[in-house]
């Protein structure tokens, strides 16, 4: 079968004959559909300080360098193994959740799969990807679509899983000013999520002007350029002079975190969405005064994915004009990997067709 | 009257014709008995950087230096103004509540003085101090102590607080794992605060010998010098191979809450009670990978007061060896201010008997 697989940094190679994968007892077999391209592909295309490993094998799928890519996807059911009781039948159109993780140790028994000590993804760590004609997966990380969701927006799930999980760990209440550090492809995502949650104000600070625009499409009520306007000055006066409650970070650069923590009114909420490259410059103190508390999100459980899907069915999270792009499997590198990376903010998110050929 | 007052750093004069402050028709006249000296007055000593204004007028004292000194103090009471009615009479010990706020913010409204935009401290920005004959506070800031305080411990309600605050906000259930950074003063005093939770483990990791002593000797399981053993290995091996569910940070430097944030299990929670000089180099990760969420402490409320009061008197919390020494307030530079500097860890807390001669 076809499989876009991960040579090493700049080597990602569309291979044509990679065996099937065989479907195990608990596990169903996939065609994926459409798989979405995500900031960590860019990262693990650049550096090799990114997530997959070249000599270690992954501590759960003993898998290394070459690893199938695509972990926002959606497809069909060809294969069901004989243990699973799930409910999932062959034909059925799914979602997929990456998660790698152990089962064993206390945050897996916990449910807390995403903060498991080995936790990974299909799609970079090995166990296959979207971006190949077949994938096997438990059968409990199958989300059955319902008929309202086409296929191309069930690989928006993954990414909007992690929104979801963000906002829905801050406990926004409804009428609770907030505030955006980044509108990229996850804070843009988190802005959808958090309008389903009808805030007060929904402030959304962004350089990039597209992205701005795209903000204000989906639902901010104030954009800041924040090398234009001061961000924590102009939150103070859109917000009753307080400050919002809550703060997300979307951006991951000390100036963000800073500013979404000086931002925050007194006993409020930073939320931290963003992956960090190592040590910034940081000041306690920019929380301490007002005794902020700073949660951190991280990925995503089951329990997000059945919520993006039913709030995609009702109709309180409305994903579509977040495909800008839909490019085939072996175009993924020049359209999108290398369109993404240079065109920062011209596409929200560039979708694969696998199937098209 | 006497005052002991701060003309700037290195610059603390015992003055003897200060005259006596008025009893505003809300306060009580107090006669101090005894009153600690805290790390604050260490900084203030050393450093003009500190709390203190030379030229700028706190917004709500309207004072600059000098200032009469002392904040955790004890005293009796002398005279009640015309409109105080919460039950205080002549006569009564009380602990005092040394806080400064407007009354008018948001926060202050919600009750959460120690979030006021122009938060201060009685014995630091103006309103006189601890460290003098007589001082005047809002009758809603003095706590009768019972009998079974006697008035030297009293003097300890006002960091004790900052630490029960601190655990409080936590929301340590008993059984909990926990690592306190730091067995300085408020690390001692936040140690004595969680063994009145009944906490699983309680892990001190301090640089001092003497202090790790006090810490066991107020109730610590382990102690651990961070320079002879590795702080987050050690405790994910004294709890179950997770780390703690809690940590503490009362050293406030970038090792300490590095430390804390590692050690911390998966789903927990890292309180940093200390006070920051500035930017400190932070990897955010060390919190997301783990979902760890960081609270942070400032100083108390009336409700924290009123329970460290409680639990003295209760015997949940036994103070009193957290005097170890007494003098005069005729020599608090000496005998105070600079054996503390000198001598890090000889003492925990030093108190003045204000009245001895």
């Amino acid at each position: 079968m076809r499989a876009l697989r991960y040579h090493g940094p700049g080597d990602i190679r569309l291979e044509m004959d990679i065996p099937e994968p065989e479907c195990r007892v608990h596990q169903v077999k996939i065609c994926p559909s459409f798989c979405g391209i995500c900031g960590t592909d860019l990262h693990v295309y650049q550096s090799s300080n990114s997530l997959p490993f070249k000599d270690t094998p992954h501590p759960i799928t003993g898998e290394k360098w070459p690893v199938t890519l695509g972990h926002e996807f959606s497809g069909e059911v060809v294969e069901v193994g004989s243990e699973v009781r799930n409910g999932i039948r062959v034909g059925d159109r799914v979602a997929v959740q990456p998660t790698i993780c152990c089962n064993q140790c206390v945050p897996c028994k916990e449910g807390l799969t995403n903060c498991c000590d080995s936790f990974g993804f299909v799609g970079l760590m090995g166990w296959g990807g979207g971006l190949s004609d077949y994938v096997c997966v438990d059968a409990r990380f199958a989300f059955k679509l319902p008929d309202t969701i086409p296929s191309d927006i069930g690989a928006l799930v993954e990414p909007l899983a992690v929104a979801w999980h963000a906002v829905a760990l801050s406990a926004l209440k409804a009428g609770d000013d907030v505030l955006v550090m980044g509108a990229g492809p996850i804070g843009l995502a988190v802005i959808q999520c958090l309008k389903a949650r009808q805030p007060g104000q929904l402030i959304v600070a962004e350089v990039a002007a597209n992205r701005r625009k795209f903000a204000q499409q989906f639902g901010a009520t104030a954009v800041i350029d924040p090398r234009e306007q001061d961000v924590v000055s102009t939150c103070k006066l859109l917000c009753d002079g307080q400050g919002p409650a809550m703060a997300f970070d979307c951006a991951g650069v000390a100036a963000s975190i800073k500013s979404a923590c000086l931002a925050t009114r007194s006993g409020g909420t930073v939320v931290n969405v963003s992956v960090w490259d190592g040590d910034i410059p940081f000041n306690m103190n920019n929380l301490l005064f007002g005794e902020k508390r700073l949660l951190t999100a991280l990925s995503y459980t089951t329990a997000d994915f059945e919520a993006v899907i039913h709030a995609l069915d009702n109709g309180s999270i409305d994903a579509k004009d977040m495909i800008t792009r839909t490019i085939t499997i072996d175009r993924v590198v020049e359209n999108g990997i290398m369109a993404l990376t240079h065109h920062k903010d011209r596409d929200i998110k560039i979708v694969v067709d696998v199937a098209a050929r």
